[in-house]
């Protein structure tokens, strides 16, 4: 690979769209170099040169060219690497639904998660109501498929990766609870195959960690 | 076109995102049946059938298969119709920044546009900051090229048509001022192409019936 051809990623060990990035290179076997970003010391002058409309990470950059927005770059990825372990359906109508699940889950589940975890206290049960919506719809989507994806993890896997393995620690860190084996069995069952997945596991930040994190930032919400 | 091949779009005649989809069809001559959604009324049957999850238009019906979220139908669309008028970029890294742009419109200016005009009185201020702030950088990003998807119009120029012709439409109605011709010439000069497109020009509804519906639906916001 020569220089022009050089991947680089910047990203952010807790973050799970840069984990949406990193999945989507380990499964098509693309070498890069990653190069992790302090948030909480001080935007780095790189962020800022390849980022400079929303200064935030992931950012992909191929040949000296950046790219941010994590599923705006999984979709480069597959774009530019079609053929290694295809991210994307085949056919239009099947990638039409694997986009339109992925912005459902960014849209609608992870942000009513967030917030009925973390948002204001007013609006905490209207989002918890919002957030169990979101999951049982998945659910439904999910079916008896073993990925989103069908037999392989796709589009709509990475996109939820939040679900598959955040979701457990930001219950913890929060105290506030969505998501039971006995109301999504499914969902449950779809997020151990997901996270058992050898190069997925391999991505993903240790859990420990990432409940510190959540509880030194944003606190336990049953007890704020 | 048989009838496994016929195209439904179930839409909104005061809608920039149903526009959005007939805006792609009418581009790339693509023959469809228009069914307007009347909201005010109640939600119809075909809306619940086709777009169970959001129960929102514009929902493309393609062989009696259904798709929603209009950027999502228009990629879809491109995916279908890919020789006639091409939306997107051929190569992938012009194709991510397009959809990079599209994205920025619909989650930070759209909304930034929206909430300044008709959101809480206490969170203005910030958002006809973040509104200018959204403008800008699509002035900077339009630099001179006479649409965003060069010198046709693509999926960018398509995304942007709130800001192409409702933007005015939304100033009239709320008094409530965003973009005038010496803060954003190449905008407005964009705005001025787009809207005189002979195709884009057949497919927006009227100004005045436009001011008229947002003025009795959300008031103005300069006298509230």
């Amino acid at each position: 690979m020569n220089k022009e051809e050089q991947v680089k990623l910047i990203g952010l060990w807790g973050s799970p769209f840069s984990k949406r990035v990193e999945m989507v290179l380990k499964l098509k076997g693309i070498p890069y170099e990653y190069i992790e970003e302090d948030v909480y010391v001080k935007k780095s002058p790189l962020l800022l040169k390849y980022n400079p409309i929303h200064k935030k990470v992931p950012v992909l950059v191929h040949g000296g060219r950046s790219i941010a927005e994590s599923l705006v770059i999984v979709e480069y990825i597959e774009d530019t690497w079609k053929t290694s372990h295809p991210i994307l359906p085949q056919y239009p109508y099947e990638r039409s639904m694997a986009r339109f699940w992925a912005k459902y889950v960014d849209d609608k589940v992870m942000l009513a998660v967030w917030k009925a975890c973390w948002g204001p206290e007013s609006e905490r049960e209207k989002e918890v109501k919002e957030a169990y919506e979101g999951l049982r719809c998945l659910e439904n989507e999910l079916g008896d498929k073993q990925f989103f994806g069908g037999e392989t993890i796709g589009f709509v896997d990475i996109a939820a990766d939040f679900i598959g393995y955040w979701l457990g620690i930001v219950q913890e860190a929060s105290g506030v609870t969505f998501m039971t084996a006995d109301k999504f069995p499914k969902l449950q069952r779809w997020s151990e195959d997901f996270v058992g997945n050898d190069i997925i596991k391999e991505v993903l930040p240790p859990k420990q960690k990432l409940v510190a994190l959540f509880k030194a930032q944003f606190g336990n919400a049953a007890s704020s």
